[in-house]
Protein backbone atom coordinates (compact mmCIF):
# COMPACT_ATOMS: atom_id res chain seq x y z
CA UNK A 1 0.00 0.00 0.00
CA UNK A 2 1.64 3.40 -1.08
CA UNK A 3 1.58 5.82 1.57
CA UNK A 4 -1.38 8.27 1.52
CA UNK A 5 -3.43 6.22 -0.44
CA UNK A 6 -6.95 4.97 1.02
CA UNK A 7 -6.69 2.18 3.76
CA UNK A 8 -8.00 -0.89 2.76
CA UNK A 9 -10.78 -2.49 5.25
CA UNK A 10 -9.41 -5.89 5.43
CA UNK A 11 -12.52 -6.58 6.84
CA UNK A 12 -13.78 -6.82 3.80
CA UNK A 13 -11.07 -7.70 1.66
CA UNK A 14 -10.79 -11.54 1.32
CA UNK A 15 -7.08 -13.30 1.39
CA UNK A 16 -6.29 -13.84 -2.61
CA UNK A 17 -5.32 -17.53 -4.16
CA UNK A 18 -6.00 -20.51 -1.16
CA UNK A 19 -8.94 -23.01 -1.44
CA UNK A 20 -12.09 -21.61 0.37
CA UNK A 21 -13.18 -24.60 2.76
CA UNK A 22 -16.41 -23.11 4.26
CA UNK A 23 -17.79 -19.61 5.16
CA UNK A 24 -19.36 -19.32 8.47
CA UNK A 25 -21.30 -15.80 9.12
CA UNK A 26 -18.25 -14.75 11.35
CA UNK A 27 -15.66 -16.48 10.15
CA UNK A 28 -13.90 -18.58 7.21
CA UNK A 29 -11.91 -21.12 6.75
CA UNK A 30 -9.42 -21.74 3.98
CA UNK A 31 -6.67 -24.04 3.08
CA UNK A 32 -3.67 -23.58 4.77
CA UNK A 33 0.01 -23.55 3.99
CA UNK A 34 1.14 -27.01 4.47
CA UNK A 35 -0.85 -30.22 4.93
CA UNK A 36 -2.73 -30.61 7.81
CA UNK A 37 -3.34 -27.37 8.28
CA UNK A 38 -6.11 -24.24 8.08
CA UNK A 39 -6.21 -20.40 7.95
CA UNK A 40 -8.71 -19.28 9.87
CA UNK A 41 -10.30 -16.16 9.03
CA UNK A 42 -11.98 -13.43 11.52
CA UNK A 43 -14.53 -11.16 10.12
CA UNK A 44 -16.29 -8.31 10.97
CA UNK A 45 -19.49 -8.80 10.18
CA UNK A 46 -22.24 -9.14 12.89
CA UNK A 47 -23.46 -12.40 14.56
CA UNK A 48 -26.82 -11.73 14.77
CA UNK A 49 -27.77 -9.38 11.41
CA UNK A 50 -27.29 -9.81 8.40
CA UNK A 51 -25.48 -7.05 6.09
CA UNK A 52 -24.58 -5.23 9.41
CA UNK A 53 -20.69 -4.87 9.92
CA UNK A 54 -19.29 -4.53 13.50
CA UNK A 55 -15.70 -2.32 12.69
CA UNK A 56 -12.79 -4.32 14.38
CA UNK A 57 -14.44 -7.08 15.82
CA UNK A 58 -12.91 -9.23 13.84
CA UNK A 59 -9.45 -8.11 15.36
CA UNK A 60 -10.42 -8.54 18.62
CA UNK A 61 -12.27 -11.94 18.16
CA UNK A 62 -9.16 -13.86 16.63
CA UNK A 63 -6.60 -11.72 19.64
CA UNK A 64 -9.06 -13.36 22.25
CA UNK A 65 -9.14 -16.23 21.00
CA UNK A 66 -5.37 -16.80 20.37
CA UNK A 67 -4.99 -15.68 24.37
CA UNK A 68 -7.39 -17.82 25.56
CA UNK A 69 -5.93 -21.31 23.15
CA UNK A 70 -2.46 -20.31 23.83
CA UNK A 71 -3.40 -20.64 27.38
CA UNK A 72 -5.06 -23.49 27.54
CA UNK A 73 -2.00 -25.15 25.21
CA UNK A 74 0.16 -24.13 28.27
CA UNK A 75 -1.85 -25.91 31.21
CA UNK A 76 -2.06 -28.75 28.64
CA UNK A 77 -5.34 -28.86 26.82
CA UNK A 78 -5.27 -29.06 23.18
CA UNK A 79 -6.46 -26.75 21.07
CA UNK A 80 -6.28 -26.34 17.38
CA UNK A 81 -4.03 -23.18 17.70
CA UNK A 82 -1.08 -23.28 16.13
CA UNK A 83 0.07 -19.37 15.95
CA UNK A 84 -1.84 -16.18 15.05
CA UNK A 85 -0.78 -15.22 11.83
CA UNK A 86 -1.74 -11.24 11.40
CA UNK A 87 -4.72 -9.28 12.89
CA UNK A 88 -7.59 -11.29 11.18
CA UNK A 89 -5.88 -14.71 10.87
CA UNK A 90 -4.81 -17.82 12.68
CA UNK A 91 -2.91 -21.06 11.05
CA UNK A 92 -5.02 -23.81 12.95
CA UNK A 93 -4.28 -27.59 13.05
CA UNK A 94 -7.23 -29.68 10.19
CA UNK A 95 -9.57 -31.12 11.89
CA UNK A 96 -12.55 -32.92 11.39
CA UNK A 97 -15.10 -31.45 13.32
CA UNK A 98 -17.95 -33.04 15.59
CA UNK A 99 -21.48 -32.02 14.31
CA UNK A 100 -22.33 -31.07 17.97
CA UNK A 101 -21.28 -28.80 20.26
CA UNK A 102 -20.95 -27.78 23.73
CA UNK A 103 -22.77 -24.82 25.55
CA UNK A 104 -21.39 -24.60 29.31
CA UNK A 105 -23.83 -23.04 31.63
CA UNK A 106 -22.47 -21.39 35.17
CA UNK A 107 -25.46 -18.77 35.51
CA UNK A 108 -29.02 -19.42 34.83
CA UNK A 109 -30.14 -16.95 31.88
CA UNK A 110 -32.22 -16.38 29.21
CA UNK A 111 -33.97 -20.01 27.54
CA UNK A 112 -31.98 -22.18 29.42
CA UNK A 113 -33.36 -20.79 33.01
CA UNK A 114 -36.49 -20.99 31.56
CA UNK A 115 -36.75 -24.55 30.43
CA UNK A 116 -35.60 -25.31 33.64
CA UNK A 117 -37.46 -23.15 35.55
CA UNK A 118 -34.63 -21.93 37.53
CA UNK A 119 -34.53 -18.28 38.83
CA UNK A 120 -33.07 -15.80 36.30
CA UNK A 121 -29.10 -14.99 36.94
CA UNK A 122 -29.00 -17.61 39.12
CA UNK A 123 -25.62 -19.03 39.73
CA UNK A 124 -25.38 -22.73 39.47
CA UNK A 125 -24.13 -24.48 42.06
CA UNK A 126 -21.92 -26.45 39.54
CA UNK A 127 -21.58 -25.48 35.78
CA UNK A 128 -23.79 -27.97 33.59
CA UNK A 129 -22.34 -28.46 29.96
CA UNK A 130 -25.29 -29.22 27.41
CA UNK A 131 -24.25 -30.49 23.95
CA UNK A 132 -26.66 -29.09 21.17
CA UNK A 133 -26.94 -30.10 17.61
CA UNK A 134 -24.84 -27.27 15.59
CA UNK A 135 -27.15 -24.93 13.74
CA UNK A 136 -27.19 -21.81 11.99
CA UNK A 137 -30.38 -20.01 13.01
CA UNK A 138 -28.78 -20.51 17.09
CA UNK A 139 -31.75 -22.59 17.71
CA UNK A 140 -31.99 -25.10 21.15
CA UNK A 141 -31.72 -28.21 20.68
CA UNK A 142 -30.20 -30.19 23.21
CA UNK A 143 -29.09 -34.00 22.59
CA UNK A 144 -28.24 -36.68 24.86
CA UNK A 145 -24.90 -38.56 24.82
CA UNK A 146 -26.38 -41.28 23.79
CA UNK A 147 -27.91 -39.49 20.19
CA UNK A 148 -23.92 -39.07 19.75
CA UNK A 149 -22.39 -42.18 20.30
CA UNK A 150 -25.43 -44.03 18.74
CA UNK A 151 -25.12 -41.57 15.51
CA UNK A 152 -21.88 -42.45 15.30
CA UNK A 153 -20.57 -38.58 15.97
CA UNK A 154 -18.28 -39.71 18.66
CA UNK A 155 -17.24 -42.53 20.56
CA UNK A 156 -17.74 -43.14 24.44
CA UNK A 157 -13.79 -42.38 25.10
CA UNK A 158 -13.98 -39.92 23.04
CA UNK A 159 -16.90 -38.40 24.58
CA UNK A 160 -15.44 -38.82 27.99
CA UNK A 161 -12.56 -36.65 26.21
CA UNK A 162 -14.77 -34.20 25.68
CA UNK A 163 -16.33 -33.98 28.99
CA UNK A 164 -13.27 -33.86 30.81
CA UNK A 165 -11.48 -31.38 28.68
CA UNK A 166 -14.71 -28.92 28.93
CA UNK A 167 -14.63 -29.31 32.98
CA UNK A 168 -10.75 -28.01 32.63
CA UNK A 169 -11.19 -25.31 29.89
CA UNK A 170 -14.69 -24.16 32.52
CA UNK A 171 -12.39 -23.70 35.57
CA UNK A 172 -9.80 -22.38 34.17
CA UNK A 173 -11.66 -19.87 32.20
CA UNK A 174 -14.00 -18.99 35.29
CA UNK A 175 -11.10 -18.47 36.84
CA UNK A 176 -9.45 -15.82 34.55
CA UNK A 177 -12.99 -14.15 34.10
CA UNK A 178 -13.83 -13.78 38.09
CA UNK A 179 -9.90 -12.26 38.62
CA UNK A 180 -11.25 -9.14 36.62
CA UNK A 181 -14.57 -9.48 38.05
CA UNK A 182 -16.62 -10.60 35.25
CA UNK A 183 -18.79 -13.84 35.31
CA UNK A 184 -18.45 -15.96 32.32
CA UNK A 185 -21.94 -16.97 32.13
CA UNK A 186 -22.27 -18.99 29.69
CA UNK A 187 -20.21 -20.07 26.66
CA UNK A 188 -19.90 -22.23 23.38
CA UNK A 189 -16.98 -24.89 22.98
CA UNK A 190 -16.52 -26.54 19.47
CA UNK A 191 -14.55 -30.21 19.23
CA UNK A 192 -12.93 -31.64 16.34
CA UNK A 193 -10.71 -35.05 16.04
CA UNK A 194 -6.98 -34.54 14.53
CA UNK A 195 -5.90 -37.63 12.69
CA UNK A 196 -2.26 -38.45 13.88
CA UNK A 197 -1.67 -41.11 10.82
CA UNK A 198 -3.09 -43.06 8.65
CA UNK A 199 -4.44 -45.60 11.00
CA UNK A 200 -8.00 -44.66 11.10
CA UNK A 201 -8.08 -45.03 15.29
CA UNK A 202 -5.46 -43.26 15.71
CA UNK A 203 -7.07 -39.49 16.55
CA UNK A 204 -7.04 -37.15 19.09
CA UNK A 205 -9.98 -34.88 20.18
CA UNK A 206 -8.92 -30.51 20.00
CA UNK A 207 -10.71 -27.52 21.10
CA UNK A 208 -11.30 -25.72 17.74
CA UNK A 209 -12.84 -22.96 16.50
CA UNK A 210 -13.12 -19.87 19.02
CA UNK A 211 -13.33 -18.81 22.23
CA UNK A 212 -14.17 -14.57 21.66
CA UNK A 213 -16.67 -11.99 22.71
CA UNK A 214 -19.07 -13.78 19.90
CA UNK A 215 -18.98 -16.61 21.61
CA UNK A 216 -19.17 -15.83 25.54
CA UNK A 217 -22.05 -14.31 27.27
CA UNK A 218 -19.79 -11.86 29.94
CA UNK A 219 -21.10 -10.11 33.26
CA UNK A 220 -19.76 -7.25 35.06
CA UNK A 221 -20.32 -8.11 38.40
CA UNK A 222 -19.25 -4.00 39.32
CA UNK A 223 -21.57 -2.36 36.78
CA UNK A 224 -24.07 -5.35 35.90
CA UNK A 225 -23.47 -4.64 32.60
CA UNK A 226 -23.58 -7.00 29.72
CA UNK A 227 -20.78 -7.32 27.58
CA UNK A 228 -22.13 -9.47 24.82
CA UNK A 229 -24.65 -9.06 22.47
CA UNK A 230 -26.52 -12.49 23.31
CA UNK A 231 -29.43 -11.24 24.93
CA UNK A 232 -30.68 -8.35 21.86
CA UNK A 233 -32.78 -9.19 19.05
CA UNK A 234 -34.29 -6.57 17.13
CA UNK A 235 -34.76 -3.26 17.52
CA UNK A 236 -32.90 -3.14 20.95
CA UNK A 237 -29.87 -4.81 18.80
CA UNK A 238 -29.93 -2.22 16.67
CA UNK A 239 -30.11 0.61 19.13
CA UNK A 240 -26.89 -1.29 21.57
CA UNK A 241 -23.49 0.38 20.62
CA UNK A 242 -21.88 -3.56 19.58
CA UNK A 243 -18.56 -2.19 18.68
CA UNK A 244 -18.14 -0.88 22.48
CA UNK A 245 -19.32 -4.19 24.23
CA UNK A 246 -16.47 -6.17 22.46
CA UNK A 247 -14.03 -3.34 22.70
CA UNK A 248 -14.75 -3.21 26.75
CA UNK A 249 -14.19 -6.92 26.72
CA UNK A 250 -11.00 -6.58 24.99
CA UNK A 251 -9.98 -3.60 27.19
CA UNK A 252 -10.75 -6.13 30.66
CA UNK A 253 -7.89 -8.63 28.87
CA UNK A 254 -5.73 -6.04 28.24
CA UNK A 255 -5.34 -6.46 24.61
CA UNK A 256 -6.45 -3.02 24.18
CA UNK A 257 -3.62 -1.03 25.83
CA UNK A 258 -1.95 1.38 23.84
CA UNK A 259 -4.42 3.39 21.90
CA UNK A 260 -7.99 1.90 21.77
CA UNK A 261 -8.83 0.52 19.27
CA UNK A 262 -7.67 2.85 16.82
CA UNK A 263 -4.55 1.35 17.83
CA UNK A 264 -5.48 -2.10 16.04
CA UNK A 265 -6.89 -0.41 13.40
CA UNK A 266 -4.00 1.35 12.26
CA UNK A 267 -1.35 -1.90 12.90
CA UNK A 268 -4.11 -3.72 10.87
CA UNK A 269 -3.36 -1.15 7.43
CA UNK A 270 0.40 -1.67 8.15
CA UNK A 271 0.11 -5.53 7.58
CA UNK B 1 -11.38 1.77 72.08
CA UNK B 2 -11.83 5.15 73.49
CA UNK B 3 -11.68 7.54 71.38
CA UNK B 4 -8.54 8.74 71.04
CA UNK B 5 -6.64 6.05 72.89
CA UNK B 6 -3.23 4.72 71.07
CA UNK B 7 -4.85 1.73 68.83
CA UNK B 8 -4.02 -1.86 70.44
CA UNK B 9 -1.95 -3.82 67.26
CA UNK B 10 -4.27 -6.76 66.78
CA UNK B 11 -1.25 -8.91 65.47
CA UNK B 12 0.07 -9.12 68.64
CA UNK B 13 -3.30 -9.83 70.80
CA UNK B 14 -5.04 -13.28 70.94
CA UNK B 15 -8.78 -13.60 71.24
CA UNK B 16 -9.81 -14.37 74.79
CA UNK B 17 -12.07 -17.18 76.55
CA UNK B 18 -11.64 -19.56 73.16
CA UNK B 19 -9.66 -22.96 73.42
CA UNK B 20 -6.69 -22.69 71.83
CA UNK B 21 -6.58 -26.30 69.53
CA UNK B 22 -2.96 -25.70 67.79
CA UNK B 23 -0.59 -22.81 67.52
CA UNK B 24 1.57 -22.68 63.96
CA UNK B 25 4.09 -20.59 62.91
CA UNK B 26 1.80 -18.10 60.84
CA UNK B 27 -2.25 -19.27 62.14
CA UNK B 28 -3.15 -19.69 65.63
CA UNK B 29 -6.83 -22.46 65.49
CA UNK B 30 -9.27 -21.91 68.37
CA UNK B 31 -12.22 -23.63 68.94
CA UNK B 32 -15.32 -21.90 66.76
CA UNK B 33 -18.65 -20.60 69.19
CA UNK B 34 -20.46 -23.98 67.20
CA UNK B 35 -19.79 -27.52 67.56
CA UNK B 36 -17.95 -28.37 64.54
CA UNK B 37 -16.21 -25.25 64.15
CA UNK B 38 -13.18 -24.01 64.34
CA UNK B 39 -12.02 -20.47 63.94
CA UNK B 40 -8.67 -19.73 62.34
CA UNK B 41 -6.28 -16.85 63.26
CA UNK B 42 -3.75 -15.24 60.90
CA UNK B 43 -1.05 -13.79 62.74
CA UNK B 44 1.94 -11.36 60.87
CA UNK B 45 4.46 -13.69 62.09
CA UNK B 46 6.91 -13.86 58.90
CA UNK B 47 6.83 -17.90 57.57
CA UNK B 48 10.52 -18.06 57.62
CA UNK B 49 12.03 -15.92 60.53
CA UNK B 50 11.75 -16.50 64.47
CA UNK B 51 10.26 -13.16 66.64
CA UNK B 52 9.83 -10.93 62.91
CA UNK B 53 6.81 -9.30 62.44
CA UNK B 54 5.63 -8.47 58.86
CA UNK B 55 2.77 -5.95 59.67
CA UNK B 56 -0.75 -6.04 57.95
CA UNK B 57 0.75 -9.73 56.48
CA UNK B 58 -2.07 -11.58 58.44
CA UNK B 59 -4.63 -9.06 57.27
CA UNK B 60 -4.00 -9.68 54.08
CA UNK B 61 -3.52 -13.83 53.70
CA UNK B 62 -7.21 -13.87 55.66
CA UNK B 63 -8.57 -11.48 52.94
CA UNK B 64 -6.62 -13.40 50.01
CA UNK B 65 -7.69 -17.15 51.33
CA UNK B 66 -11.61 -15.60 52.02
CA UNK B 67 -11.46 -14.69 48.17
CA UNK B 68 -9.85 -17.66 46.53
CA UNK B 69 -12.22 -19.96 49.29
CA UNK B 70 -15.32 -18.16 47.94
CA UNK B 71 -15.09 -18.22 44.70
CA UNK B 72 -13.86 -22.15 44.86
CA UNK B 73 -17.63 -23.12 47.03
CA UNK B 74 -18.92 -21.19 43.99
CA UNK B 75 -17.64 -23.67 41.24
CA UNK B 76 -18.24 -26.49 43.68
CA UNK B 77 -14.93 -26.90 45.15
CA UNK B 78 -15.67 -27.98 49.10
CA UNK B 79 -13.27 -25.71 51.36
CA UNK B 80 -13.51 -25.74 54.83
CA UNK B 81 -14.46 -21.97 54.94
CA UNK B 82 -17.66 -20.56 56.45
CA UNK B 83 -17.35 -16.95 56.35
CA UNK B 84 -14.42 -14.50 57.57
CA UNK B 85 -15.56 -12.98 60.84
CA UNK B 86 -13.53 -10.35 60.62
CA UNK B 87 -9.99 -8.90 59.77
CA UNK B 88 -7.91 -11.69 61.10
CA UNK B 89 -9.87 -14.96 61.85
CA UNK B 90 -12.01 -16.97 59.67
CA UNK B 91 -15.29 -19.34 60.43
CA UNK B 92 -14.29 -22.59 59.42
CA UNK B 93 -15.68 -26.27 59.69
CA UNK B 94 -13.94 -28.52 62.04
CA UNK B 95 -11.47 -31.00 59.82
CA UNK B 96 -9.45 -34.42 60.91
CA UNK B 97 -6.42 -33.09 58.99
CA UNK B 98 -4.36 -35.54 56.67
CA UNK B 99 -1.18 -35.67 57.99
CA UNK B 100 0.75 -34.78 54.53
CA UNK B 101 0.04 -31.73 52.13
CA UNK B 102 0.05 -31.60 48.29
CA UNK B 103 2.62 -29.31 46.65
CA UNK B 104 1.35 -28.17 42.75
CA UNK B 105 4.08 -26.93 40.71
CA UNK B 106 3.38 -25.05 37.35
CA UNK B 107 7.05 -24.03 36.89
CA UNK B 108 10.51 -25.65 37.74
CA UNK B 109 12.25 -23.96 40.10
CA UNK B 110 14.47 -24.26 42.95
CA UNK B 111 14.96 -27.85 44.37
CA UNK B 112 12.01 -29.16 42.20
CA UNK B 113 14.22 -28.12 39.27
CA UNK B 114 17.44 -29.28 41.02
CA UNK B 115 16.35 -32.50 42.26
CA UNK B 116 14.49 -33.88 38.80
CA UNK B 117 17.18 -32.03 36.58
CA UNK B 118 14.87 -29.48 34.54
CA UNK B 119 15.99 -26.15 33.28
CA UNK B 120 15.09 -23.36 36.43
CA UNK B 121 12.13 -21.48 35.36
CA UNK B 122 10.86 -23.73 32.21
CA UNK B 123 6.84 -24.21 32.12
CA UNK B 124 5.65 -27.72 33.40
CA UNK B 125 4.06 -29.37 30.25
CA UNK B 126 1.00 -30.43 32.86
CA UNK B 127 0.97 -29.47 36.53
CA UNK B 128 2.77 -31.97 38.98
CA UNK B 129 1.19 -32.22 42.04
CA UNK B 130 3.72 -34.00 44.85
CA UNK B 131 2.54 -35.44 47.92
CA UNK B 132 4.56 -34.35 51.13
CA UNK B 133 4.94 -35.12 55.29
CA UNK B 134 3.66 -32.38 56.94
CA UNK B 135 6.87 -30.39 58.62
CA UNK B 136 7.46 -27.33 60.16
CA UNK B 137 11.26 -27.02 58.76
CA UNK B 138 9.73 -26.50 55.34
CA UNK B 139 12.41 -30.04 54.46
CA UNK B 140 11.01 -31.36 51.19
CA UNK B 141 9.66 -34.63 51.87
CA UNK B 142 7.64 -36.42 48.95
CA UNK B 143 5.76 -39.62 48.86
CA UNK B 144 3.68 -41.53 47.22
CA UNK B 145 0.25 -42.16 46.79
CA UNK B 146 1.12 -45.69 48.63
CA UNK B 147 2.43 -44.17 51.88
CA UNK B 148 -0.83 -42.90 51.97
CA UNK B 149 -3.09 -45.66 52.01
CA UNK B 150 -0.69 -48.17 53.22
CA UNK B 151 -0.52 -45.87 56.66
CA UNK B 152 -3.83 -45.61 56.53
CA UNK B 153 -3.32 -41.94 56.04
CA UNK B 154 -6.59 -41.93 53.62
CA UNK B 155 -8.00 -44.43 51.44
CA UNK B 156 -8.30 -44.90 47.53
CA UNK B 157 -11.36 -43.25 47.35
CA UNK B 158 -9.99 -40.13 49.03
CA UNK B 159 -7.07 -40.33 47.26
CA UNK B 160 -8.85 -40.07 44.15
CA UNK B 161 -11.12 -37.30 45.81
CA UNK B 162 -8.14 -35.21 46.08
CA UNK B 163 -6.35 -35.18 42.87
CA UNK B 164 -9.55 -34.53 41.09
CA UNK B 165 -10.06 -31.61 43.49
CA UNK B 166 -6.60 -30.15 43.11
CA UNK B 167 -7.00 -30.48 39.06
CA UNK B 168 -9.87 -28.02 39.35
CA UNK B 169 -8.15 -26.25 42.32
CA UNK B 170 -5.05 -25.90 39.78
CA UNK B 171 -6.76 -24.84 36.53
CA UNK B 172 -9.18 -22.34 38.23
CA UNK B 173 -6.32 -20.35 40.32
CA UNK B 174 -4.09 -20.40 37.55
CA UNK B 175 -6.64 -18.50 35.59
CA UNK B 176 -7.48 -16.33 38.34
CA UNK B 177 -3.16 -15.93 38.74
CA UNK B 178 -2.77 -15.80 34.24
CA UNK B 179 -5.29 -12.76 34.12
CA UNK B 180 -3.58 -11.08 36.33
CA UNK B 181 -0.48 -11.35 34.59
CA UNK B 182 0.93 -13.29 37.27
CA UNK B 183 2.06 -17.28 36.78
CA UNK B 184 1.45 -19.28 39.63
CA UNK B 185 4.47 -20.95 40.11
CA UNK B 186 4.45 -23.79 43.05
CA UNK B 187 1.81 -23.41 46.11
CA UNK B 188 0.87 -25.34 48.74
CA UNK B 189 -2.63 -27.21 49.38
CA UNK B 190 -4.02 -29.24 52.85
CA UNK B 191 -7.14 -31.64 52.91
CA UNK B 192 -9.43 -32.34 55.66
CA UNK B 193 -12.04 -35.35 56.57
CA UNK B 194 -15.28 -33.68 57.52
CA UNK B 195 -17.56 -36.33 60.03
CA UNK B 196 -21.15 -35.97 58.17
CA UNK B 197 -22.96 -37.84 60.79
CA UNK B 198 -21.94 -40.12 63.75
CA UNK B 199 -21.70 -43.38 61.17
CA UNK B 200 -17.60 -43.16 60.73
CA UNK B 201 -17.60 -43.66 56.85
CA UNK B 202 -20.00 -40.53 56.42
CA UNK B 203 -16.80 -38.28 55.64
CA UNK B 204 -16.23 -35.49 52.96
CA UNK B 205 -12.81 -34.28 52.08
CA UNK B 206 -12.81 -30.15 51.56
CA UNK B 207 -9.80 -28.07 51.60
CA UNK B 208 -8.65 -26.59 54.30
CA UNK B 209 -5.84 -24.57 55.69
CA UNK B 210 -5.26 -21.41 53.64
CA UNK B 211 -4.43 -20.10 49.52
CA UNK B 212 -2.82 -17.05 50.40
CA UNK B 213 0.41 -15.10 49.74
CA UNK B 214 2.29 -17.23 52.67
CA UNK B 215 1.51 -20.61 50.38
CA UNK B 216 1.65 -19.62 47.03
CA UNK B 217 5.17 -18.75 45.33
CA UNK B 218 4.00 -15.58 42.45
CA UNK B 219 5.99 -14.58 39.06
CA UNK B 220 5.15 -11.53 37.39
CA UNK B 221 5.65 -12.06 34.60
CA UNK B 222 6.03 -8.48 33.19
CA UNK B 223 8.75 -7.38 35.62
CA UNK B 224 10.10 -10.79 36.19
CA UNK B 225 9.87 -10.14 39.96
CA UNK B 226 8.70 -12.88 42.84
CA UNK B 227 6.04 -11.67 44.61
CA UNK B 228 6.57 -13.79 47.42
CA UNK B 229 9.50 -14.98 50.18
CA UNK B 230 10.18 -18.20 49.21
CA UNK B 231 13.28 -17.68 47.82
CA UNK B 232 14.89 -16.22 50.46
CA UNK B 233 16.64 -16.78 53.39
CA UNK B 234 19.40 -15.30 55.87
CA UNK B 235 20.72 -12.20 54.60
CA UNK B 236 18.67 -11.83 51.39
CA UNK B 237 14.97 -12.48 53.65
CA UNK B 238 16.44 -9.64 56.03
CA UNK B 239 17.16 -6.99 53.18
CA UNK B 240 13.86 -7.79 51.15
CA UNK B 241 10.95 -5.57 51.97
CA UNK B 242 8.85 -8.21 52.97
CA UNK B 243 5.94 -6.35 53.58
CA UNK B 244 5.40 -4.59 50.05
CA UNK B 245 5.40 -8.37 48.14
CA UNK B 246 2.69 -9.28 50.25
CA UNK B 247 1.07 -5.45 49.43
CA UNK B 248 2.00 -6.48 45.92
CA UNK B 249 0.04 -9.58 45.63
CA UNK B 250 -3.09 -7.81 47.29
CA UNK B 251 -3.00 -5.33 45.15
CA UNK B 252 -3.10 -7.23 41.68
CA UNK B 253 -6.15 -8.94 43.31
CA UNK B 254 -7.95 -5.38 43.64
CA UNK B 255 -8.03 -6.17 48.05
CA UNK B 256 -6.24 -3.11 48.78
CA UNK B 257 -8.24 -0.88 46.84
CA UNK B 258 -9.24 2.44 48.86
CA UNK B 259 -6.47 4.10 51.14
CA UNK B 260 -3.31 0.63 50.63
CA UNK B 261 -2.55 -1.11 53.02
CA UNK B 262 -3.01 2.05 56.24
CA UNK B 263 -7.23 1.55 55.29
CA UNK B 264 -6.73 -2.23 55.74
CA UNK B 265 -4.61 -1.11 59.44
CA UNK B 266 -7.42 1.31 60.05
CA UNK B 267 -10.26 -0.82 59.50
CA UNK B 268 -8.60 -3.51 61.75
CA UNK B 269 -8.48 -1.15 64.75
CA UNK B 270 -12.14 -0.43 64.68
CA UNK B 271 -13.39 -4.03 64.97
Amino acid sequence: MSIGSKPALLGDRKPPRRRHLYEGRTKTLFDGPDPGTFVLYFKDNCKKQDGVSVIGKGVINNRLSEMFMVRLNEIGVQTHLIRRLNMREQLVRATQNLPCHVIVHNLAIDNFAKRLGLEEGMLLPEAIPEFHVKSKDYAESVISERHITALGWADEDELDCIKEMTQRINDFLCGQFIALGLRLIRYQLEFGRVYLSDYMGDTQIVLIDEISADSCCVLDIESGERLDIDSLSGEDLGHCDQRSRYQKLAEKFGLLKAGGPADLLIREEIL
